[in-house]
């Protein structure tokens, strides 16, 4: 990291670890939060701006501007979103402080795009959510990209099942496209798939030490958790939470470092077969250790040099 | 396994490790191999019968019909096999015995045919090559499966890498419409992919016990795996050779058994995207422990009980 905060523009779907995400962010010295747009996803783009707006007002953030992305995906509607893993609000039924300000008049994609004119070169992206945003600003203005430092994105699956088909993780099985097209923009990108973040787990008593908390956000967040935690139980055989937008967070703030992250050629599947939405990573000749191609822009983590829970809990009770 | 060897039909694309699969089932008590159907792959289908009926002569096995198969796939043409993992006769140019007897008058799917009507109920079917005779034989005659024991197929990739794009395996890949159909077909399919057989491997020690026995049909597949193991310096920094067929033919003899296997949805990509040619098993909810689907009839296998190579050369060398 560089001893200046790193300008950050955060795409999200507001969400319950995504709201966790937003509290590491806003309490990460190591990066300077510029700007957040929202899209469709775990719940509306519109839902996901009023639970940011909430957040930031209950973190004294009301600095950071919001912007509302597209509702629907590139080829077909939003549909619904995960309201049983995420609640019908998206918060798990939080109550948040009702917004005290407006969203920006632009759509996040032109957010994304002025930021990264004030920001040239040095901009990092965060998106946890569909890509959907970044496509339309990518279709907006094809220079995007030279004016981008990273993407960092928490989405796909490469040596592990997928979580709404078989093959397909949510992010990116929701807009195929809009993925296939981030992938193919040439800016250097790092994927945060469901093959690390499933090995990232928060526990109760991480969550004991966010409810605890002197912060009013980590307390909400908390609260959160409680919802989503049930959902987990099926899936670990107790109550605790994989930990997918915070490790894409740890990640674009530098606090986890990737170990095994090949840059290698990646699609990803926008037939209608089976594999729709599944990331498709070439991880063949990777046996004796990680190698990167020549000229691959996608670098796709596959572990990590610490598990996440502990810091993570630590610094968004400390806010 | 019963007390009487089980009467088995070997479908397979010879191929070097065909050909030690094929030399471990006729060293293998458990079994009695009931008849041969080559099919185009690893080489044509019409040298595969050549090196099979070869390779039948030196070890003193006339009595096992082999019939010729389909020579294209079902959707597209036979494109030449792979010359440059099993040499260009498909048995790295070892000389075998020039044919004494001739092939069946039917087809491979002919033969499969009558031997289920010979053995119903109790024919094991190993297959270790595209699948298009099997499917040509499913649409010859839909009652085929009521009559098969188990079909174990080599073939696949569930949680790694594909061999010839990034998510399909050769034998698959080269039919993915054969592949679907025995998928499709009800009857109960072993899966042993990539996941398995990449971790099954013969060392230059195997070889050189096979090299100096006394057997002719194991010396000449000892010369062949000369050939073979310099194709996977490259995948693994050393001389030594992937056990895929033969990990095949141990599972479906009985000595090696699957410890995690679980049966699950499983089709196979026909689109003409990324994913063409890949299996498609659905393994989310496994992560605590291995569950089968009800009315999953395809199992993969994920793991095995021991490691094949010891147990192959052994027996290989004391034909």
């Amino acid at each position: 990291m560089t001893d200046t905060p790193a300008p950050l523009y955060f795409d999200c779907d507001t969400g319950i670890d995504d709201s966790l995400a937003l509290a590491y962010l806003l309490a990460s010295p190591e990066i300077a939060l510029r700007g957040i747009g929202t899209v469709s996803g775990n719940t509306s783009a519109a839902q996901a701006a009023r639970n940011t707006l909430g957040l930031l007002s209950l973190a004294e953030r009301d600095d950071v501007p919001v912007a509302v992305g597209r509702h629907d995906f590139l080829t077909h509607g939003y549909d619904g979103g995960a309201p049983h893993v995420h609640g019908d609000d998206g918060v798990g039924g939080v109550a948040l402080p009702e917004p005290a300000r407006a969203v920006e008049d632009g759509t996040a994609a032109d957010l994304l795009i002025r930021l990264s004119h004030e920001h040239a070169g040095s901009l990092e992206v965060l998106a946890v959510g569909p890509l959907t945003n970044l496509a339309a600003a990518l279709e907006q203005d094809p220079t995007l990209p030279t004016r981008i430092a990273r993407v960092t994105l928490m989405g796909g699956a490469a040596l592990v099942p997928g979580n709404i088909t078989a093959l397909a993780e949510a992010n990116i099985g929701n807009d195929p496209e809009a993925a296939d097209a981030v992938f193919a923009a040439g800016w250097p990108v790092v994927v945060v798939p469901l093959d690390v973040t499933m090995e990232n787990v928060f526990e109760e008593a991480h969550r004991d030490l966010l409810a605890t908390s002197g912060s009013p956000v980590a307390r909400a967040v908390a609260a959160m958790l409680d919802f989503y935690m049930d959902f987990y139980r099926a899936t670990y055989g107790r109550r605790c939470s994989a930990l997918h937008d915070p490790l894409a967070a740890a990640i674009a703030v530098g606090r986890v470092r990737p170990t095994v992250a090949p840059a290698v050629p990646a699609v990803v599947d926008t037939t209608d077969g089976p594999g729709r939405g599944q990331t498709v990573f070439d991880l063949r000749g990777q046996r004796q250790g990680a190698r990167d191609h020549d000229g691959a822009t996608v670098r796709v983590v596959l572990s990590t040099d610490a598990p996440l829970a502990d810091h993570l809990a630590e610094r968004v009770a400390g806010m």
